[in-house]
Parts: C-alpha cells; sequence; structure tokens
C-alpha cells in the first residue's frame, strides 16, 4: 500500500455556522465548498491546509453516524483519511493481514473521491478511511 | 496568522509496541524515531505521511494527560497541530479573538519545536495545537 498524504480530518461539529468561523476567522482558513453527502446523512464545509483538507460535519438526522458520534462523545475529530492509489487493492491487502473492514468495496464519497473505512476496533480507535481520487 | 499545513496528528494509544505494527505493516509507513518527552509524561512515535507527521503518544503514567484521556474517552485522536509563523504572536491575536489558551507562551515540545495548545472548549472539540519550527 501506498499512502501519499493525510486527504482529509472529518471532523464532528453540531452546527456549521457556529464552527466555520472559527476556521476562518480565528486560523484563516477558508471555506471553499459546502456539500451535503445524503448517503451519510451529513453536511460538510471544507477547508485546505497545505495538502490535507478538514472537513468539518454536521448532522442532518440525530439517527446518522455524526448524530450518534456527537451524543456519546461529543464534538471532535471523527475520521482520518489517507490518499491512497488502487482502493481495490489496498482494501484487499488490509483485510488480509487481519483488519476488520467497515466497507469492503469502495464507495462514492464527497468531492467525487472512492472511499471505504475501516473500523476503528481494528485501527487503535481511529476511524481510518482510505480515499482514491480516480480523476488524478 | 499564516497556517502552512498540519505539522502532526497527536493520538493516543495504549501501547507502542502494540500501534506501530499497525502504521507500519498495515499502512506501510515507517517509524522514524521515538522519543521520550517528560514534560507531557510520554513516549512517541513519529511516522511521516505527506508535509503531516502522524505522532502515537503513549502514557507514562496514568496521571498524566494521554493518561486521563484514554481513561475517559480510549484510544484515538488526541490534538491537532498547525505549522505557524511567529507563534507569539499568534498566540496573542488568538486570544484577542476571544479564545481560550492553555498556553500563553510557547514552550518546547517534541522535536525541538515551540509549541502552544488552544483548550479544547473554545475550539469546538478539538484540542488545538500550534507548532513553529525556529529552525526553518
Amino acid at each position: 500500500m501506498k499512502i501519499s498524504h493525510i486527504e482529509h480530518i472529518g471532523i464532528a461539529v453540531q452546527n456549521l455556522a457556529e464552527a466555520i468561523p472559527f476556521y476562518e476567522d480565528v486560523l484563516g482558513l477558508k471555506c471553499y465548498a459546502i456539500e451535503e453527502v445524503k448517503d451519510q446523512k451529513v453536511k460538510t464545509a471544507f477547508f485546505k491546509v497545505g495538502q490535507t483538507k478538514i472537513e468539518l460535519l454536521e448532522s442532518t438526522d440525530p439517527e446518522g453516524p455524526i448524530g450518534k458520534f456527537i451524543t456519546n462523545r461529543g464534538e471532535g475529530v471523527h475520521h482520518l483519511a489517507f490518499a491512497v492509489e488502487n482502493l481495490e487493492e489496498c482494501l484487499q491487502e488490509t483485510e488480509a493481514k487481519g483488519i476488520r473492514l467497515i466497507d469492503r468495496q469502495p464507495r462514492k464519497g464527497a468531492e467525487g473521491l472512492h472511499i471505504a473505512f475501516l473500523h476503528p476496533k481494528s485501527t487503535l480507535g481511529v476511524l481510518t478511511e482510505f480515499c482514491e481520487d480516480k480523476n488524478k
């Protein structure tokens, strides 16, 4: 497996309208896109910091994954996403090494990326995502 | 404030000896340094992923910050560190914008960086660190 960089860091927030000003006015980053990912029951706001994006996640449904995360743990870092080449191969290789996968096949994520999650029980508590940008 | 990139992601783990094989053998990253930061009561292991480091943190004392974090929340992402220029100025600017600081003055962190933390109550649940590399 070849990981080139951290593609994004997903951060669960109660409310994008309250969170965006911290990242823009305090940290001086710029929100360049807001996107709803219906499948994941979230609205996301994106910021670029060097090679990596910060993806703020507001739940659109208390029963969705971010809604449950915030109920259980409060706001905070939700997942780390690594940029990989050949996602299908990475998933096979990862599973063969005994790691539990959430997604055995890639699916479509925000910004048109192909994504898959590994299970945090297998990854030392960090919900870990692989992303492939097929347009590159 | 000018943030150039994400300097590192701090991840609390129970045990470096168990965690390093996941990052090396599964993700294919290389642990390039292990360092004890006595002040923080941690042993750290470093990996480079593009511009960003992953810093695994094992507590050397259950009463230290990482020991308490793991007792309360389990293993997982502990903090995000942004690379800044002129850390003193960043801290003044951040405090002037109403953000609560943990460190009002820079102190020495791992790898000889100058660091300071913002309080997660002011940063939407994400323990946020600023780092300056004065050797650059």
